[in-house]
């Protein structure tokens, strides 16, 4: 356990938790049942996160501690599931880099100082160290306190290429223009900005993991707009630096979606457990990726429908998974903010029953 | 060649036709150079387009068999690719289906009655003919007539699912919740809505070639949102339908997005070429595939970079292709209305050079 306890603040792994089902599925030992947890569980479609979130900009619910934490506890207390992951955004590591980062309303994240060639890479910053988001730190800490002392928490941050594509378009984007233009036509550039992101990630991470994170989870949500020989040459160096300076010890979970053509690749990045999304039999992808943990991955859209008929896409999930160590239960991509509250507690508890071994 | 010439008014397919590397890749026979052509070529990055465009609205484009001629004619011309594809839209179908559509100012398309329970589908048409949809037949006769005489024309169609994820939407969308709420809550309803665009769709494929064209398309453009188990078995079915049903010795070129995870399933529903786009490797996906021909795969955002990186990217495609016959060159999808016209007619004359048997 010494390599979690590096410093004197850092929070120390207890044996409730190296123990806990989450923990040893990482560690693809076997597990009393599957555990599951949910990507965006702690947001819009349940009733107490839009109390708190009418009370509060999206920015300040990520910079006030106690509101962070207040919601990633009770989201986790209240579906019954086998993970917390810390109440933040992908997206707060861009203010250190230097970036104008604006939650604008009803249009998403806004970046109004994109890059795009090779003079504004130069003018981004070095996160030399990572205390200007002390406030995510504080919330680690706040809800490492308050949750279930057997209840691992997840740090996360944002992949390299996906936080590039934020950086590059300015926002959200459909085609990825500005990103793969300056990925295409100045390669010099581009590598810069994916090392300088992945030094500062790199940082961000470890010191989540300091506050109190038992595994952290790499989001490359957007990376299934590229090719495999795109991928390989552009991002996967990059990624794979992320990944080796976690502190060793502490799993990774590597996560992607459209990653049907770059499994492979994926995991040549780096992972103990890598997220599959639902666009691939949970079974076959497993095999093709072999000596890793997989998470994932049921189609998040099937929350629309009944607890009968969650039920049964659970069951096809786990009848894939055939209780080989190393799987984790959640969705393919995160909840939709309309999702039904009831149907969500049906998954949890549809995946706890069905999978007791 | 009698296949083809089922009524009188039929065009008859000429040796030229027959015998050009468009049509000979289509049958995987040996060509003196690849074929390409491009999605959307006929599109608003051609300033004589949207001359036209300016004058009418993308209805009226449709409607109009001289205007769509003259576009369909001008691009394919004007590119010095080697087929041309009727102008038109997926959504035409729609119209004689009863759904009341919509091309709305900036925001797309917009079906103002859409499905979302088995009451709905009730109310919709069977096509029992396709004559309203007369202006697209009579576009195609327009286009034969004027265009080059050994440059085939290719029909198209939306297929089954991308044209019930609109219908069901109500335009296009990001997560497709009401097509797979109806999907896995109400399979009658699914399966009945489909099978009636289906019957549709065949109709009017069949009625395009009878005009003049001499290859068709589905475009399964968002087919790349749905499980390979959804797939499967909400959707293979029909789309193998509609295929089934083309004339025979006409070739079937079926084309979808983000089918890294579906390609099998996708040759297993038909067609003589399948459509890959750039999230695989052309060769690994027609490892995959086997014995059929495939279409692809260049990233379209690449057209916005400088005829030299285009020519490099162009190059490692036909590299995979490794003169194996039966090689259609396109992009991965279509082409944006932003991309710089000289770049693809760059890349056209690359694909021509570097190709040279």
């Amino acid at each position: 356990m010494s390599e979690t306890t590096k410093t004197a603040e850092a929070f120390e792994l207890t044996e409730e938790l190296r123990q806990s089902p989450f923990m040893r599925a990482c560690r693809r030992e076997p597990v009393p049942y599957t555990p599951v947890w949910l990507m965006r569980q702690a947001g819009r479609y349940m009733k107490e996160y839009r109390d708190v979130r009418a009370r509060h900009t999206f920015l300040e619910m990520c910079k006030q501690p106690e509101v962070a934490a207040e919601v990633t506890v009770y989201a986790a207390h209240r579906l019954g599931v086998d993970a917390a992951i810390i109440f933040a955004d992908i997206l707060l590591i861009t203010e250190p880099l230097g970036l104008d980062l604006e939650f604008a309303k009803g249009e998403g994240p806004v970046i109004h100082n994109p890059v795009r060639a090779a003079e504004d890479v130069k003018r981004l910053r070095e996160v030399e160290d990572v205390s200007s988001l002390s406030y995510v730190f504080d919330a680690i800490r706040l809800t490492r306190r308050e949750l279930r002392p057997d209840l691992p928490l997840i740090g996360f941050c944002g992949a390299p290429f996906t936080l590039a594509s934020y950086i590059c378009e300015g926002g959200g984007s459909k085609n990825y223009v500005n990103t793969k233009r300056l990925m295409y036509t100045d390669a010099g550039a581009w590598h810069a900005l994916m090392s300088l992101i992945a030094r500062a990630l790199s940082r961000y991470l470890n010191a989540q993991i300091e506050a109190g994170a038992q595994a952290v989870q790499l989001f490359d949500s957007w990376v299934g707009a590229l090719s495999p020989d795109d991928y390989r040459e552009f991002v996967l160096p990059h990624t794979r630096e992320v990944i080796r300076n976690v502190m060793p010890g502490v799993p990774v979970i590597h996560f992607g979606t459209g990653t049907a053509g770059l499994l492979e690749l994926l995991k040549e990045a780096g992972g103990d457990v890598i997220g599959l999304d639902w666009r691939v039999r949970l079974d076959e992808a497993w095999q093709r990726l072999g000596d890793v943990a997989v998470m994932g991955n049921f189609d998040s859209i099937a929350l629309f429908t009944t607890p009968d008929i969650i039920r049964q896409r659970a069951e096809a999930i786990l009848d894939q998974a055939a209780n080989r160590p190393g799987h984790i239960f959640n969705l393919g991509h995160g909840i939709l903010p309309e999702t039904p509250v009831e149907n969500v507690v049906a998954l949890v508890e549809a995946v706890h029953e069905l999978s007791q071994r």
